[in-house]
């Protein structure tokens, strides 16, 4: 849920002047996307998001992201694309932020994740890192294995409180990470993110991806092992191999897995519960319990680690 | 901001069966309203709201609601038509709570009020009330006078935290007006919460009042007396009779005031003053700094109260 900006009626009547989309009859805030404020914006010519990027969004990074989109919106994705002002620009400013509209998808995240919504995640996903191969600009993962023993120091002192032994346990996997984290796999434009809530349904048919503002320059392979993270653990937090081999199977119906990236994949799965858990764990120590933001309990994702760890083969994850 | 509830998207199907408004396309949770959680339901059919209701409201109170808005809309105010289902019913279940279906509005509510927005709030609100004359449900105001003190002595031990000698001036104010509160005006129904986020506007034109949600059975005179608090003191707490004169005089072009109601003014703009301020100041008490829901600042309305106080006429109100 997140308005964290008012944007003022004149504001935006004069924000809008710079675009050939019609006049607005209702623009209100929604509960969408964590980082920025998004509004659902409806005009004589149909319905737009505008998204207002706040702190935790690098200005600089813009053009990375935008550009993505409208690159992979060009190609048949079916993301938020890019709308572009008279002067050709995306990115322009709203109320003293970074501003851009961008097209309305279609579609409601699945509340309940079934097998049904694996299948098509993962042929999305694969679809994703095709269209992504010729995408011109870069931009790092500023999440990847270097990153997370810094963010785990800012937390070091705090951890044992939320689980006893976490301290050891994270810093004994980060040393097996560091050491053993795979490099030379195949890499291209990541989407980094693609949890239940930014995957549209409709009638049973993935309709559209959306929240790119993770998207980096990664091992495509993480990407997938981030999907088995995010699409095939149950609420008890048990692995449902049935949802990862519909996930694995339909994303190389697209395109297939190397040898070196399947050999890979046990060790990603490993880091990519590792960083959403220490992601979780530095929103848990440094965020009030009352907070705007609702804290997402970081031992979830020490369970999703732990049957990582446990995973002798990929015969784990139905492969 | 307000979404307290998750929708499943398979509850809002079977929802939505009972409705004869096509099928969902996109479903979003919108920060409008305090105290209810409001989705923006787009369908095959067109745009919708659908309001599940929380806790604050009294589930034996949404049938006058839900009753009122039809009956004014289908008088010609524009305000959400709670849209009927297969059964006949507006009103039903969702996620656990109880739910139902209006007519989205289109239109923007103004973020910074100006003289032109506060003769066509008058002129609707008369409407209004005109509109409200034959509607047969009664609700008796559940924040009028004699509500005012339980409210108060809830607050009494913090109140001279919040502003030095708060007890004894608000001691004093309630002891006046349970003396002198007006009584015997012509009354009906009013909207009691007519502030500038329950009102719409379109291309400088009224399109739309929402959110009756404290609507209910009182001095008609009483709610010009919210609105004059609502729309016409300045972000400095000065009091802006232009404002006041636009809003009075376009009232009366539809419902002149009788002269009781004239009389009665000042004293009713304290209570009104005073009816917010012990509600803002019960929730500044009571809910944490960091809470979802952000606290209003009670002294706001200690200063409208104590220009009403001062008004010695109505000429203060630019009558």
């Amino acid at each position: 849920m997140a308005v964290y900006t008012e944007v003022g009626d004149a504001e935006l009547e004069a924000f809008l002047a710079d675009y050939d989309i019609g006049e607005a009859e209702a623009f209100k805030g929604i509960a969408e996307g964590v980082e920025n404020s998004n509004f659902l914006l409806t005009t004589t010519r149909g319905q737009y998001i505008v998204t207002l990027y706040e702190k935790r969004v690098d200005p600089k990074d813009l053009p990375f992201f935008l550009g993505l989109m409208g690159h992979l919106a060009a190609r048949g994705i079916n993301c938020p694309q890019p709308i572009h002002g008279r002067d050709g620009k995306a990115l322009r400013q709203l109320a003293g932020k970074p501003a851009a509209v961008t097209s309305f998808l279609h579609g409601m995240w699945p509340r309940r994740i079934a097998v049904k919504h694996c299948g098509p995640v993962g042929e999305a996903l694969a679809r994703l890192h095709l269209a992504g191969r010729d995408f011109e600009l870069k931009r790092p993962n500023a999440l990847s294995v270097a990153d997370w023993r810094p963010l785990f120091e800012a937390s070091r002192a705090d951890a044992d409180s939320v689980a006893e032994g976490l301290v050891r346990e994270l810093d004994a996997e980060l040393a097996f990470l560091e050491a053993e984290w795979p490099r030379d796999l195949p890499s291209g434009v990541i989407h980094a993110d693609l949890f239940n809530d930014n995957v549209f349904f409709l009638h049973d048919r993935l309709s559209g991806l959306i929240d790119f503002y993770f998207a980096c320059n990664d091992a495509l392979a993480y990407d997938v092992a981030i999907c088995l993270n995010a699409w095939c653990f149950e609420p008890d937090r048990s692995f449902n191999t049935t949802k990862a081999r519909a996930l694995l199977q339909a994303y190389e119906k697209v395109r297939p897995l190397e040898s070196a990236e399947r050999q890979a994949l046990p060790r990603l799965a490993r880091g990519a519960s590792l960083r959403f858990l220490l992601t979780r764990l530095y929103d848990w120590i440094h965020t009030p319990a009352t907070a705007l933001v609702k804290r997402k309990d970081p031992l979830e994702y020490l369970a999703y680690l732990r049957f990582h760890r446990s995973a002798s083969s990929l015969a784990s994850y139905g492969l």
